[in-house]
């Protein structure tokens, strides 16, 4: 268990991400001068259509984020009650603006909008957050894409942390096409043997104690407790839920800590790695089609 | 364990096959009859690119199945020797062709030559195999897709007999992208609660006693034993090997009979299925775009 394994005493090694988060946003910001220097402004398109206090929040932290590292960060305004047809518009108009390097969606969306409906008509190549159906595709069959952030960031934070993956048993509590899908994807093309538990898998607990590596993306404040959890084993907490008096809370209980061999805090964790993710994703785009 | 129930006694139901396929085929039939009536001819086109024995008696297989229930089939020889820019351009040429329905790229393909890359050239609407990766994508997220003919039968076959899915463990033994990866999306879409083995499982016989339901499309004879398996599973084998007496044998090894509720036969299981829904698959298709 490398690194974690200092952690077999009771109390978990903490899986930090700000350092991750930190060194790659470094990196990011080296890619975005050079690029700079040869006349290719990285850009971001963020469309916005919701008055979600939560998503405009994170859209302000991204577009700071982005800006600290030299990325351009158009934040597209176009209100909780747009259109389907309006939004759609917008994506394409975007995917077809050469100085746009990356686009992401952020929901939620108005009522009855789906973004795996509208996500198809962000270009591929400018597709960060993995959103598109076409991404996830070519990341199932192993062709270059970019994967939903998120997913990469519980990759990345697992590797930094020298958590091996190779034949070992990774459980992910959660399907959605943001997190528990494209996470389970990444683990199986490193070698794990991966399980996928959600809503209607009988005794969660039976299934993630078999887990050496558990991903816990469910979006439920205190979901998995210490009896979900094998002596040792490597946690990473996804959630980002509000606790009642306001603070960020993960979906693992604290008392996990004493079991788990490491687990990722939140906040700390799997957050700031995503948003440098983000970055690194459209400068990377800014690169291959600056 | 509704039907298979009644198999607990030590000697497996045989989940047969070819009444589903026959009955399958008989609604293609009916459905390209009234499709001809009004002067659509249901019509698919299948690309070989190998001189595979195979591959060679699997396709004359097909086009006589779907001759029989009126759909006309095109075999495109390439030849062994194609290069993949001969591959790319047929199967562009007939996704833009209005009398062809449904489009098949055959295996094995020529050395270096991967279906992942070419498979994005099948039009989506016709890609009746979901081998594009837009199709594995939508799939994925839950929108409409052709899945890959084999994985459906798996999950028709499951159906015919009566199989409960929601909240029980599914165990998928292989991950390739036609069969391990889209079985195990069909089988998560049906709530049930998924794991992945593959080579680098550690002890798989662990992983696959915890299975409810255990299918097993690795492409190795006997790969899965007596001990492999819970008392009264639903065993699913999609192997189709050739034994070294010429005949045709799956992963899962006969002592298996003695532990498992069910049973699917090989061959008579999931091949004939499978060749039904390619065929239903292409019907649908004419149906819509025709």
């Amino acid at each position: 268990m490398s690194t974690a394994d200092t952690a077999d005493t009771g109390s978990a090694v903490v899986l930090d991400g700000t350092g991750l988060a930190r060194s790659i946003r470094e990196r990011v910001a080296a890619g975005a001068a050079e690029l700079i220097g040869v006349g290719v402004a990285p850009r971001l398109a963020v469309v916005v259509a919701t008055d979600d206090e939560g998503a405009g929040w994170y859209v302000r932290s991204l577009s700071g984020a982005a800006r600290r590292v030299g990325i351009a960060c158009d934040v597209v305004e176009l209100g909780a009650d747009a259109d389907p047809e309006t939004i759609r518009h917008t994506l394409l108009r975007l995917s077809g603006d050469d100085t746009v390097h990356g686009i992401i969606l952020q929901t939620p969306l108005p009522d009855g909008v789906r973004v795996e409906d509208l996500a198809a008509d962000i270009a591929a190549e400018k597709d960060v957050d993995g959103a598109n159906p076409l991404s996830a595709g070519r990341l199932a069959a192993g062709l270059p894409a970019y994967p939903p952030a998120t997913a990469a960031a519980v990759l990345d934070l697992l590797d930094h942390h020298g958590i091996a993956l190779a034949g070992r048993s990774a459980v992910v509590v959660g399907r959605s096409l943001v997190v528990g899908k494209p996470t389970a994807q990444l683990l199986l093309q490193r070698d794990a043997t991966v399980s996928i538990c959600h809503r209607h898998t009988k005794d969660l607990a039976q299934h993630t104690r078999e887990a050496d590596v558990l991903v816990v993306a469910v979006g439920r404040i205190g979901l998995v407790r210490a009896e979900h959890v094998a002596p040792g084993a490597i946690v990473v907490d996804v959630g980002t839920n509000t606790a009642p008096d306001g603070s960020l809370a993960g979906d693992v209980d604290g008392g996990v800590a004493a079991v788990a061999g490491g687990l990722t805090p939140v906040p700390g964790g799997v957050g700031p790695v995503t948003t440098a993710l983000l970055l690194e994703h459209t400068v990377r785009s800014a690169r291959s089609h600056g």
